[in-house]
């Protein structure tokens, strides 16, 4: 947790305070003098006796106790004046704007931590080095403009970068959206995005703290953290949504296992958010757009009205919810007749609902009645109402202000004209509310909004397995694959339906094991990890004459220590896999197998713990979910077994988290049975 | 084309004009007197002898002969108007404001129509009714605001929606946009989208024209002439982008084959602006960065350096520039290594280049000099520079301006703080430059524009098919689908190559059938459109016990008239379609057979005619063409075979047009050969 004094200081300083406002410690402290701050404030600067009208003291130690300290000088003078203010001044709360540290070189790393120490050793708070540092309700600790608008209800914003938090700010101002706090982390030397969102969480207060949290994140550095923390608060009620930018850089990385080329650190990232239920966006405008979605009323459903005085842009809103999955369904009864009568000749009220460029103010305020009250299919309205610029608006948007401040259901504003009816936007926006001047920019957003699913609430019961045997296994085992027998028997273990397979050495146990199996069977090559490229698999032997010629075949192929045997069965190709990604724990993947894996690359992911539940949700999220359905003349396959086998595999990971790597490729489905055919498992101790 | 007068007039009159700006009239007299017209104006309103300081004429009749008419009465009065000024006063061209006409009902249809008389009869032109009306670098007459910058090199934009045409307007002004025209079409009484694209095309000056175009539309009325225009527009050198809205009401027909399930009008307009060149987009905030992406220097590749003060932009914009198939190349050679030298402690010259917060116009200045001149890996700048607020950037701006100016590779401005510097940035774009304050925006526009292939410019040699043939065989026909022997017939003249098959009503004719293709075979029903789904087709028959058997299985089946053989062969299903689709003509559909189509629905669509450079770049652009090419164990497909099998079907219905419908489904491809093994043709004539 952030020290109370951090958030709520009595008194601050800022060391480095200067009267030139074009320097970071005379901009903050103009901002602080500025703005909403009630305690004290003190400047600290050897040179001067006064700055910006307060006194100004010479040197730290002769200032009082202080709560806050705002440090904006030299990054090698700060580390004695932080011993100062730790030590003699009884300073919880640090913000450094200054560079020069981990950011710079090695010197500068050492320098970080020797603050860090300090501050830790008296249980204190710093956010920085680097940074810009730290808005909220009670003051502006920045160096920064513009200060945006505050308020409660406004969201809470934690930046990984300062340049871009300013950027968020100064876009977001247009659009009416207002912030509860910003918090710039910087070099997050002691405090980063996670350590503030597990504060916000710890100190939520469902009525006085803001529902809505954004996130600007260059590296998670503990994505456990904030998978925690963006959960609980979700489970609160409150709203995420996060860009965590380099998705691209990870890329795809060269690896031995097809879940090691399926899985990325980005993939993980994505797979932590839908498990958190964070909305992901990857650009400025679309975070500001989510979140002003986020300050209206919850969607019940994904019936939406438009209202609109404009054909083109209802249109092409109308596309883009369709796109996003979203419905514009037909409005068609006695009601919807009624309406129509109450507007001018020529309108339309079958959804969108035009009502002419000569609509009115009156006109609006019925038509929304309407959606309020009587159509019931209606879940939310979108107003889009611009002017040509013939006559003010302002009674429009009082209509609409109005009735966003009463109607249940959610009214979204799309106010395109942004020139000729400013005033009465700004006007509006002044009156707390908020505008989207992109329609097509909206109904995106509003479509990932609507589909990004909340966490599930209850940690439903996982399948026992066998974990004292998985252990021993492991125990026992060393970097690297396994072989097949103990795949087999972590496999069993963890109660995966196997094919019947037996390895063989000799041919006369090999044949031995056919007959027992019944023909015809499959032999595979044991030892090359890429058994088919070597030729090391041979389909459907039919013979025991067959069956000797294969072994020889297969035995003679580099690097083969000796035979794998299986009955030959059909089904539908499955597959599923596990990958370790460094500090977000395992990946787990599942998806058909062949050419949808290889070519189409049609596989979900989820993070460890997978419930069956959510294993269900990664199925039919397959773009080939259709082929697990059954097709025309082709039987599908039991997804509810599917689902199991997936939820095991997790249980596996989780009890034997040096598993690095799994493949189950394939399994063969059928509408009756699942099993594994083929099955990797690679070993990584640290 | 237009008429000159329309666009160059040397006096225009208002009729309907007034004091009060608030009305439509009363606007469009204000936006003359105001703006840059050097003719005359005229006014006329029976109840006005002065009108906004200027004479007012009670009468039309007594009025000079005038050029335009700018109309903006009730739309009972415009016929007798209409009459006089084509009469009396030798006037060309009309915009007529008014509503009431074809939008509200059938006598205002027939009143439009009478009006298109008139004006045809003199060889007037007319925009509108129900419209905004024109702006163009002679006179600005539209009865709204804003009036946008005008530029000769600004875009020429044409809409098919006056309140949209106003809402682009409103959003391109902040961005520096700069129009040369603006037609608003309204109802497209005679003139419509097209007709304006058309007037453009043929008026081109490749000296003084503009050479970037956008389009908002609502409906295509006349496909082939905005093909034909955009396309030579494109060759000419222009830059075309459009909205065509309306693309998700469309969705997907009931038909009674693959193709019709697939090809809808929204795929045809999709394969319209491929083939002629145009970016398509979907909304207006897309259109104008799209557009102004078009007025920078061309990239000569892909490879982007991306200049940046401050970290995350830079990082968001590499993210959306990777998922885009843009490069942001590591940039590492001795001469970045210079760069570096000159550069702040801590600055990053790999690409993208950081010259950090404290970076200046000077190190600006230099960075650009090195990727214009000296990396030559670089075909595209991008420069992000904001401001937290401490200090002015002038300097860097015009830094910016003046490179923007002088360099050959084009630099793309991403200036996002739009409020702390507000003021250097309204001044930069006052200087004639382009500001994309949103930096995924604009790569995922950059994107888009990239990868928009511009029309091939000459028209391949078609493969000669046999016409007269295939014209008797259609004229012989009658509407729905053919008998399988006329579709042999078809195909065979079309030089499609068929895998051998014969038609038998007696189990006699097949066993005789069969004994020369050779066993094993395959029987199909011939009658039922769905053979599988009614169990029509019994593969892999080997003995003529089990063709015995299986002719008596088909020839019970409701509905069935007699029985297909073919020899039984293996390959890759493959896939290939064509369907009329309305007055675009007919759509040529590929994709590989089976799943592909009916789950995955990876189809590549184009319209007629489709060379065998077309075709081919449909079957690359399939998610699915790494099977084509081959994976693994399994060879690929002959891709050039593939291709000129799409080309010969293009050519066939472009010789039979009353083929609605055809589907070759499944042809077999191997590496050496492809070979239809069914197929269906419907016939539609008028």
């Amino acid at each position: 947790m952030l020290h109370q004094k951090l958030i709520n200081p009595k008194s601050i300083v800022v060391v480095g305070a200067s009267n030139n406002v074009q320097t970071p410690g005379g901009r903050v402290l103009k901002n602080l003098l500025d703005h909403n701050f009630k305690g004290e404030i003190y400047a600290v600067n050897p040179k001067e006796t006064e700055v910006q009208d307060i006194k100004c003291f010479q040197n730290i130690k002769n200032i009082p106790s202080v709560d806050v300290a705002i440090i904006a000088i030299a990054a090698k003078f700060t580390l004695e004046t932080i011993k100062i203010l730790v030590k003699e001044k009884n300073t919880k709360g640090f913000i450094i704007f200054s560079a020069g540290f981990s950011e710079k070189d090695n010197e500068g790393k050492k320098l970080e931590q020797a603050i860090v120490d300090e501050i830790n050793a008296v249980g204190g708070t710093l956010l920085g080095p680097n940074n810009i540092g730290l808005i909220n309700q009670n003051y502006t600790g920045v160096f920064t403009t513009p200060i945006p608008k505050l308020d409660s209800k406004g969201v809470d914003f934690i930046s990984g970068s300062g340049a871009t938090a300013v950027f968020i700010i100064e876009a977001a101002m247009a659009t009416g959206l207002t912030f509860s706090s910003v918090y710039s982390v910087g070099n997050s030397a002691q405090i980063g995005v996670e350590e503030v969102l597990e504060h916000l969480d710890e100190t939520f207060d469902k009525t006085t703290s803001s529902k809505v949290k954004l996130l600007y994140i260059e590296s998670i550095n503990n994505p456990k953290k904030l998978l925690k923390h963006a959960t609980s608060l979700i489970q609160k009620g409150c709203k995420i949504a996060a860009i965590k930018a380099g998705s691209s850089t990870a890329g795809s990385r060269a690896a031995s296992s097809h879940t090691g080329a399926l899985a990325n650190s980005d993939i993980a990232v994505d797979a932590l958010f839908k498990k958190a239920g964070i909305v992901r966006c990857y650009g400025r405008n679309e975070l500001i757009t989510v979140a002003s979605i986020f300050m209206h009323a919850e969607l019940n459903g994904k019936n939406i009205a438009i209202i609109t005085h404009a054909g083109g842009p209802a249109v092409m809103l109308t596309d883009a919810l369709s796109k996003n999955g979203l419905n514009v369904p037909e409005i068609k009864s006695k009601k919807s007749k009624a309406l129509l009568e109450k507007l001018y000749l020529g309108s339309s009220v079958s959804n969108p609902i035009d009502f002419l460029a000569t609509g009115n103010a009156e006109q609006l305020e019925t038509i929304i009645d309407y959606c309020e009250h009587k159509f019931d299919e209606i879940d939310a309205m979108v107003v889009i109402f611009g002017s040509p610029g013939l006559f003010e608006v302002y009674d429009v948007y009082e209509v609409l202000h109005k009735k966003i401040q009463t109607c249940k259901k959610p009214i979204f504003p799309i106010l395109p004209s942004v020139v000729n009816v400013k005033n009465e936007i700004d006007y509006f926006i002044s009156k707390g509310n908020i505008n989207f001047p992109d329609e097509v920019l909206f109904g995106n957003a509003l479509g990932k909004v609507v589909h990004t699913v909340k966490p599930i609430t209850i940690k439903e019961k996982t399948t026992p397995i066998n974990s004292e045997k998985i252990r021993t296994i492991i125990e026992n085992s060393k970097n690297g694959y396994l072989q097949p027998q103990q795949v087999k028997q972590l496999l069993l273990y963890a109660e995966i339906p196997m094919v019947d397979e037996a390895v063989c050495t000799t041919k006369e146990t090999c044949l031995k094991a056919a007959k027992k199996m019944g023909f015809p069977v499959v032999l595979k090559v044991v030892g090359p990890v890429h058994k088919s490229d070597v030729g090391g698999i041979i389909l459907n032997i039919t013979s025991e004459e067959k069956l000797a010629a294969s072994f020889d075949v297969i035995m003679k192929i580099k690097g083969a220590t000796s035979v794998l045997i299986q009955p030959m069965k059909k089904g539908i190709e499955l597959f599923i896999g596990a990958k370790k990604e460094d500090k977000f724990g395992h990946l787990v993947l599942c998806g058909l197998g062949g050419i949808y894996i290889e070519v189409l690359k049609d596989t979900q992911a989820a993070l460890t713990p997978v419930s069956k539940n959510e294993a269900l949700e990664m199925i039919r999220n397959l773009k080939s979910y259709k082929i697990i359905q059954g097709i025309r003349n082709q039987k599908g396959i039991n997804e509810h077994q599917f689902a199991e086998i997936i939820e095991k595999i997790s249980n596996l990971v989780d009890v034997a988290p040096e598993i690095a790597e799994l493949d189950l490729n394939p399994l063969l489905g059928t509408s009756e049975e699942i099993f594994a055919v083929d099955a990797r498992i690679r070993i990584e101790k640290n």
